[in-house]
């Protein structure tokens, strides 16, 4: 069964409280009502006609608001206890339903308190702070995440940095600061010693060194915190539930490990963390206000406004950072949350503009600007470049993932061994390789460089240098292209932009430069009549900008981000079609490769129940072939305590219809496990009660005209009946749960759920209860469809991988086996090892998550997956 | 009752044309599946269970795919009819419906030509095209825009200079292209003579002549072609049906009329006009196309791309217009129109390039680079641009909509003689102001100007004129923004956009002006601490930009957009964080005075069938207070055709409810109008039927078997049969109608309308039809409600406007008479006058739409807006 079973009396008590209201309001005095007029009412005509139906049914009632209150308090705790139901999702419907309620009983409230004439000002200003709250909870998460933007630039490039050398006037400076105000170096930057091989020998040490702690604070204290995050955080912001991804330790730990795990080298880059981290602040800051911390769906506001902020202060793009968080981690995107994660991005970046971490103004590293304009015939070349991202993407997303389920499967008790040995094979190779050795945002900034006026790097804008420049280039694109293909999903915090950003910039220098030499060879011929003659006519910096901009987009599959993110770090207008030339190209080609960016990959390879509103579907097929048809249901009547706390105890329901009776099936409601549980418990707490006693969720006996005017009777609950005999449950009930025809289209029902957000659909035929569907059904049916379509046979993979691995424990046991005779067999590294695998061959054949959706029952899928690092989060 | 009455039989021959597929798919041999498995096909797992399942029913059919064509002509025949209703809204679920059927009709065509092996090629080429159409079409589209783009820029600079003088060499040049490369005038360009006076009077009588031929082409040809179109096209991209509002001759008209308009010196813009030709362009080029022919919806998808293009050309930034699109234009914006809005805005902004009309480089007059940076001390005045623009948009809101109210209910009958008078007026007050008189794009590019290096316009940049600049820009200031109060809304194509900067840049340079005198007068002051000592500490042209953006947001009430927008016309990334403040405080200010820009203000004007997204509502009333319970039904039954034609030949229902029977009222479905029109029409054209023929919408034999697996029956239509006293109608019935509760919150069932977008919702209590609900009946809700809230006594304002009038009607009695008189009584206005005024007077308050909703029914207040113009429109 599928998490999502959930619904709640969230509507039905809405209805309820909007007649209390109107009950209550037809006997104040004209006076008072008057004055009631200055604050939002219900109309006088509603308020009127609703008087008018109440006393023909003889039912006014002097409620006070009381009854609100109490209902409200329900309300408030059920909301708390399904915040933080693991692995389930949102109920988008019933969140609205509540903070209706909430807003209602608010004016109630001042009402109440303008009849007695007093507190006036004092509420005002209340009132007022309740409105302007989510400006306010804005404002300090965006100066929390600009503030730890800039704490963590700094870090880091001090941490790039030393691995090459230090500050002889203060140890705490990195190369810029050391120098500042000098090019190309100074006397107080020190390398470590004089000697190459020892500096070669220094470095891999401190990377390895690094990307050690990095891993070994993730696994000890946060292990959500490994990787990326943005395809969880894209889950989270849909409405599914993962406790502690966001919580306060992920953050810390993320903020600490991030810079260590660039610092280390290794090919992982900062922007997908930077998300992470920046979603986290507004998790922990946001709970601090009460608006926040019981309404899960207007929390995802925050959080989309977070993740704008997160992209805005990494690429130093505010705006680039909105159009990221709506063209690709929010599935709901009203203007609301439109203009908060504009503010949001906004303050951030002026903090970090403020702060001004790299003392040059700049926002980001690798910010540039051009002087130069573009030429029609280079479209040519920029076509190249688009064609170079498109695929790019594809291979490495095809070869990540696979890489991933190896890890998956055979690496997962070895995660720190595994960050250590690659960050050192990192350092190994990339060292001589004067592109890879540098910082990859370092390195950005030298390939988008003009040549003229700027200093030279490497020798890279003088033409007697070409060749080896060039080839240097396409061998830092391969390597590269490799390591991150292999590092990205290692268990440190990890990236995908930047890695890829400058894997595109390589290549796109490369190419700028042939195009140059191109050039300088004929540069009469026709192509290049465009030139004019004494102005140098290619910039291969450019170039080198368009292809990180092609990379960025081939691996994300966004566009009109990425446009607006390239634009913010050159601000050169010419650029500007181009760069959407070379992006278009980009996602031609990748759309040819299937849909959806490593993000969106990743969350189907981890089985997160995410509709995908990228993909269209044409199933053909209604909704009844899909739903589950053998629904527990509860009668109206009759069901004793002791039945109920019998359908409780199994676990596999998370809620249940409520049917007039047993044979009829005539739907009248449903109600959520949570809410159920919660009943009992608070009715057996209150009083002792039978095990045989009846319970009813009988809402009003039924017809059609008390449908019409909802019942203010049903309000008033028994509990302090005396007959135990009859417990009634009715509050509890959502009387309109969403339920549809069984011959509605699939589409359409999936459709529903992606727009409108119910935890659950019942299917209903003529009145009827005939079935029930959640997202996971949808989504188990599609990856069936799916599978038929594209039958795979994974065997010579997975034997591939297994022969992979064969080769890599023996080399493994070579190793401990030198080590501990080397040792004296002090060190023995085997037998752990040997441990572990022996283990791991146990459980093996269920890890693969492919096709399966996660959800709170499946234990073991996430005990495989973390380990006993589950444990540890908060 | 509403228009919004549709539904049709879209979902239910879709479940139909599925079971066909699978029918036919199990007859056929292995290899001929095997052959299938090619293309997309369902799953093999569902086909076979369909096989399975129809075979148990023993309803193997050797259907060939003929019934499907047939129903897919029905389908498409019954879609060009509705495609064409005016004033209807468009019905999207069915929409969806209608697509996948047609993509299941042709993958079962070539299912079927695989069979036979044949036409292997030209199919697949068929198929890439299908494919690639969209991005075909739109590439058209945008190239058509930006063409048309740059003619219009043309035009309109000729057109604004010829008032001025004219060029000796070559009298179709305008002074830019006359004085190519000179600066500040050259010989070639003339003034028309030397004395002033007589300059003026022929200045006048250009924008005289301008102004009536530009409101007489629209009256005259394409009466939809007046005003801004931006609200319109709101309305129509959210479903709305306007026929002609998108049509070939509005497109012509406003193309020609557009220029004579800006060109006439009216304080109207292009840019509103500009996205309404290019919409024009994207619907009259769509329709060329299959594949939008028919589908009303798939359109919406093009004409949002439309919106984007001509934002983009109209401000030469291409992801602004995007940004327009997403933020302002599009109720519904999936990432798919996203991509297509960038690649419609890119390849007109591409080809706007490639015609370079200003022979500058730049895309718009009024683009800009700045090469000094901000200081922080700087905000506080950026907070008084951002205040100023928040107040302006206020301002003119509320006022133009007075003014607008007035044109409406006086002023009908005299559009040509308003604009033309408009025209004059605007002329002789503006000539005298040496920033009134240019082009407004003209005297933006002179405002935005950084004051060193580039030409000095009438001093603007000399310290000693600083006094007689500011009191001239804050009149230039007052001046338009009254011209703009009684202009947008006129009769000729007037956009508010590029009005509005001018007045936001004129007040910025002023406070400009002011900032660096006080700068000047207090260079040592501790507030000006920041600025360098030799480098210019002020750029008023930077505050004159940033007023451009908080006046343009201001009207508008959008924020991102405009900050793109103004990012991509200057490219300096330092000012992206001023313009984000300033647009912030406008937005701010904005908020207090209401929600909603100008184009949200007149479609509540208007009285459009239009739900925004932007407000929250909070009714607390279930759907059952507003739904219409006195719902005319038909039976599956036992109705006769004679009883079925009188139904139809009321007026007044749009569509009905299938019951069961007329006591029990058990739902079974719901027919269109449309649909049962075309389906009576059909039968009477095919054979004679009497009139007591009874008829039948019964889908099967209901029961909730049937209804899991959907019947091949009923697809086959009993047309041919003998017994002439049955007629079956229930291929046209749509079994799966969206229908809810009648507790459900009135606020869900308006969001299913927005996000789903059904023409209808039904309400059903337990299987039974209870009522009904469209989107007009909860548009009345919410305007009782809101009308309740706040209660507004117009009778002061009717006075005003009656007195206003008087005064007017005297004056222009009085110059009739004048004129009379002086040409012997040969030319004689007050009769023409008196007649139509005494019509007027027949017609007046049943003019005023306020809180009306237009439909397609009110022939009498579509008549009263446009006159007899309306039957001119295609």
């Amino acid at each position: 069964m599928m998490p999502s079973r959930g619904g709640q009396g969230g509507m039905s008590s809405q209805l309820r409280s909007a007649s209390f209201a109107s009950a209550s309001g037809s006997t104040t005095t004209a006076t008072a009502s008057a004055r009631q007029g200055t604050l939002r009412r219900p109309s006088v005509g509603s308020r009127l006609s609703f008087a008018v139906s109440t006393a023909e049914r003889g039912e006014v009632q002097n409620d006070n608001g009381h009854g609100i209150a109490a209902e409200h308090q329900i309300e408030e705790e059920i909301a708390k206890i399904k915040r933080y139901e693991d692995f389930t999702t949102i109920d988008w419907v019933q969140d609205a339903a509540r903070e209706q309620l909430r807003r209602k009983s608010r004016r109630k409230k001042h009402a109440g308190l303008f009849d007695s004439g007093q507190l006036d000002w004092r509420h005002r200003l209340r009132e007022s702070y309740d409105a302007a709250q989510g400006w306010i909870v804005v404002t300090i998460i965006g100066a929390a995440i600009g503030l730890n933007a800039a704490f963590l630039n700094i870090i880091t490039e001090w941490l790039a940095d030393i691995k090459l050398g230090y500050c002889t006037t203060a140890f705490y400076l990195n190369e810029n600061f050391c120098c500042m105000g000098e090019d190309n170096g100074c006397a107080d930057w020190h390398r470590w010693t004089g000697i190459a091989p020892v500096n070669y020998i220094i470095y891999i040490a401190f990377a390895t060194i690094f990307a050690c702690t990095s891993a070994t604070l993730v696994r000890s204290y946060a292990p959500y915190a490994a990787g990326s995050g943005i395809s969880e955080i894209k889950c989270i912001i849909a409405g599914f539930v993962m406790k502690g991804f966001l919580g306060f330790w992920t953050l810390v730990i993320k903020s600490v490990a991030l810079p260590l795990a660039i610092g280390s080298g290794l090919s992982v880059g900062k922007e997908g963390p930077s998300v992470h981290y920046a979603v986290c602040t507004g998790n922990v800051i946001s709970r601090l206000f009460t608006k926040y911390r019981r309404n899960a769906s207007k929390t995802r506001e925050i959080l989309s406004a977070c993740a704008a902020a997160g992209v805005a202060v990494a690429f130093g793009s505010p705006i680039g950072g909105v159009l990221f968080s709506l063209e690709e981690m929010s599935s709901y995107f009203p203007l609301k949350t439109l203009w908060r994660s504009y503010f949001c991005a906004l303050v951030a970046t002026a903090v970090l503009a403020a702060m001004n971490p790299f003392r040059t103004g700049q926002l980001v590293m690798f910010q540039v600007k051009y002087d130069r304009s573009w030429h029609f015939f280079e479209v040519v070349f920029y076509i190249i470049l688009g064609v170079f991202g498109g695929l790019y993407g594809a291979l490495v997303m095809k070869w990540n993932l696979r890489a991933q389920a190896f890890r998956k499967k055979y690496l997962a008790n070895y995660a720190i061994l595994e960050a250590t040995l690659l960050a050192a094979a990192t350092a190994i190779v990339c060292y001589p390789n004067s592109f890879l050795r540098i910082d990859m945002t370092e390195s950005m900034e030298i390939l988008f460089l003009e040549c003229e006026g700027a200093e030279d790097y490497q020798g890279l804008c003088e033409s007697e240098h070409r060749l080896r420049n060039v080839l240097s280039l396409l061998l830092a694109t391969v390597v590269r292209t490799f390591f991150v293909i292999i590092s990205y999903g290692c268990k440190v915090p990890a990236g995908i932009f930047v890695p890829s950003m400058a894997i595109g910039a390589a290549f796109g220098r490369s190419v700028g430069i042939v195009v140059q030499a191109l050039y300088d060879a004929n540069p009469q011929s026709v192509f290049f009549s465009a030139c004019q003659p004494d102005v140098p006519c290619i910039t291969p910096g450019t170039y080198a900008f368009l292809g990180a901009a092609a990379a960025l987009s081939g691996i994300m599959h966004i566009t009109v981000s990425v446009v607006v993110i390239m634009f913010e770090l050159t601000g050169a207008l010419d650029y500007i079609l181009p760069t959407m030339i070379v992006v278009g190209v980009t996602k031609a080609v990748s759309e040819l490769f299937g849909k959806g960016g490593i993000a969106d990959r990743m969350i189907w390879f981890s089985g997160f129940p995410y509709l995908d509103n990228k993909e269209e579907h044409n199933f053909g097929v209604p909704v009844s072939r899909v739903m589950i048809t053998d629904v527990v249901s509860i009668p109206t009547a009759g069901m004793t305590l002791q039945a109920v706390e019998q359908l409780l105890s199994k676990d596999s329901y998370q809620g249940f219809p409520i049917v007039e009776d047993e044979h009829s099936k005539i739907l009248v409601g449903y109600i959520g496990r949570t809410e159920l549980r919660y009943a009992v418990d608070r009715v057996k707490r209150e009083r002792s009660l039978s095990p045989l006693a009846k319970c009813t969720f009988a809402i009003s006996s039924s017809g059609l005209d008390s449908a019409i005017t909802p019942m203010s009777q049903s309000a008033t609950i028994n509990f302090d009946s005396t007959s135990s005999t009859s417990i009634d449950f009715s509050r509890y009930v959502d009387t309109t749960p969403v339920s549809v025809h069984p011959r509605l289209p699939l589409e359409t029902v999936m459709e529903l759920f992606r727009k409108i957000g119910p935890r659950v659909i019942l299917i209903e035929y003529h009145g009827q209860l005939a079935g029930l569907v959640t997202v996971k059904d949808c989504l188990k049916y599609q990856f069936k469809v799916e599978a038929a379509e594209n039958p795979r046979d994974d065997s010579h993979l997975d034997e591939g991988q297994e022969k992979l691995w064969v080769l890599i424990s023996r080399a493994a046991g070579w190793v401990s086996d030198k080590v501990s005779s080397a040792s004296g067999g002090r060190i023995r590294l085997r037998d752990s090892l040997e441990q572990d695998r022996s283990a791991l061959l146990r459980d093996r054949g269920t890890t693969a998550g492919n096709g399966r959706i996660l959800d709170g029952t499946e234990d073991d899928l996430v005990d495989d997956e973390d380990g006993v690092e589950l444990e540890n989060r908060r």
